[in-house]
């Protein structure tokens, strides 16, 4: 008997291969299905993420520079440990690596690892370097700390809190696009250098981009803890559902209210694209999203780079978009990850 | 300017990569140049380790059974945890997969994993799946949890200390060599089964290696506290200068002490390779490598299974082989990992 991953899909997929988790070590708090597991150990506690980004899956090495890539591969990890309201503290980089790289090439990769290291006050602290007879795979693993009644799981939404998501959505996608199509007008001539000028914001969020240690910052000075958090990798519309899932309730999102930077709604138009769809699916943002009882409205409105798009609603509501026009749509779990190919 | 990596070597690229690391946060005991990092948490201490295994490079799924990789995955990583006097608590596994692996074949790699980890009293709390252009890519994390005043480095193995071995070498790398030569005899069809009767022993380790949680337990029960230890995974001669260079010592093998089993030595004999090369540089053996005080002789010697195979010098007499035959000749690091390749 042969069944393809494809009929799983990417979600399904990682449900089918948990689902015989047992956890069984009392330190073990939380093991997978939020942004970090949890683990105690006797003092304060251990959040734990990984990722495994793939040349020709994640990365493209003809328009991604090395530092820049390193730089990325950092903070996603420590837009993981964000999410749980933790503080990142270490990571560790594993790296297979063909011979057709120089040592100043991975001198390049890590000067931006250790670039991103430097920012967000994170130690690189282990790793691996191992050859490849294929691309370029990186392995990241970062930990961080938590105090036990600070962490922001992905099931703690209720019944009519707000949700909110930090900065804007989509700009990653677009400027992913971008290169996408600059790479085959250059015809996929290494080194080519198209003039970017004016779109410098959406390929810095694809190439580039932060972790929101600045929002965790700002929710911890105006004393608010999310009751649930998830950063936005997959995408809002993915996102959501997972905290929709995992605290069993609906939710109401907005399409007015859908925060998308200019160059986003220009590249959206100039590439055809539906910019709603962009900022629900494009994932890659890495912005926070999360949600806060509805008492704290005018509190959390009040943070700068915070906007509300939403509300969370009883399950048997589902998870719905309702448009400009009032119209209500399914909003639907696109993993952004193509695994299914 | 460009570098060709083979110009650095395994342990060389490692050393110019790490280089340049500084670490910054008050809760980074350790960082990179041991078995794992060591992470304080206010309360009992946590220890990171992390590995990268490439199909083609690591591994090859002609003979190595997906239930077995899976096992030995995991093993490993346990293997470093122990090798610092820690107990392995929770993994994180990241793999990239391609479209030509089924689910059942996902399922038999992950039954390995929770095979050893129920073993060994692990919890598997995370990881990434994600699909991969080329080969199987797999990334484990382990963490592992030890108090401060029992963690082993290193770099703590001091002049005359004594220099233990568990279990046996060279069995993993004779193991590997009738894998290759049986893969090379069937012309590489997939499920080849040739005739493995007798040889049971070595294919065992190289195939489904255990971590020596064993020893580590008889250690603490005969409250031997080693002065330095590490897991021989890229061979004694290569571990053992490890623990040398970091310890500022030399040190002393003899040649008629290297524990090796009966079907090594007769594999070897076959394949018209000498034994004592076998044992030194094999690598893969997983068994734990320690330093004591020679205080400790009789109380160490008198645990079963572990072996005194030399002991530790001033760093000027270098990391010597003492033959059969009482000649003295340069130990050599032989990096397992075949990165200049």
């Amino acid at each position: 008997m042969r069944t393809e991953i494809s009929t799983l899909g990417e979600f399904g997929l990682i449900n089918h291969l948990t689902k015989n988790i047992k956890l069984t070590q009392p330190t073990t708090l939380k093991g997978v299905g939020d942004d970090a597991a949890v683990i105690d150990n006797s003092g304060k506690r251990t959040l734990v993420t990984t990722d495994l980004l793939l040349e020709g899956i994640h990365f493209d090495l003809m328009y991604a520079p090395l530092k820049h890539l390193g730089y990325k591969a950092a903070a996603v990890n420590f837009s993981d440990i964000y999410a749980m309201n933790g503080k990142p503290q270490q990571i560790t980089v594993s790296l297979g690596i063909s011979k057709r790289f120089s040592v100043e090439e991975l001198d390049e990769f890590y000067a931006g690892i250790l670039l991103a290291c430097e920012i967000y006050g994170v130690d690189l602290v282990g790793g691996d370097t191992t050859s490849s007879l294929t691309g370029f795979s990186i392995s990241v693993t970062c930990i961080g700390i938590a105090e036990d009644d600070k962490i922001v799981y992905r099931n703690g939404a209720k019944d009519t809190d707000l949700i909110f998501v930090s900065g804007d959505l989509g700009a990653a996608y677009m400027g992913l696009q971008l290169l996408e199509r600059e790479k085959s007008v250059f015809g996929g001539k290494a080194g080519f250098q198209p003039d970017f000028s004016g779109k410098e914001y959406i390929l810095e969020r694809q190439l580039k981009p932060e972790a929101r240690k600045d929002i965790v910052q700002l929710l911890a000075e105006h004393e608010i803890l999310p009751t649930a958090m998830i950063d936005v990798s997959d995408g809002l519309s993915s996102d959501i559902i997972h905290i929709c899932k995992q605290s069993n309730t609906g939710c109401r999102i907005f399409e007015e209210r859908l925060p998308i930077d200019y160059q986003t709604a220009v590249m959206a138009e100039t590439f055809n694209l539906n910019v709603t769809t962009v900022a629900l699916n494009g994932g890659e943002d890495y912005e926070l999203l999360f949600t806060v009882p509805l008492s704290l409205h005018e509190k959390v409105s009040a943070i700068p780079g915070i906007h509300l798009v939403g509300h969370i609603t009883k399950p048997e509501d589902g998870y719905r978009l309702i448009t400009r026009d009032g119209q209500e749509m399914d909003l639907k779990a696109q993993g952004w990850n193509p695994i299914e190919e």
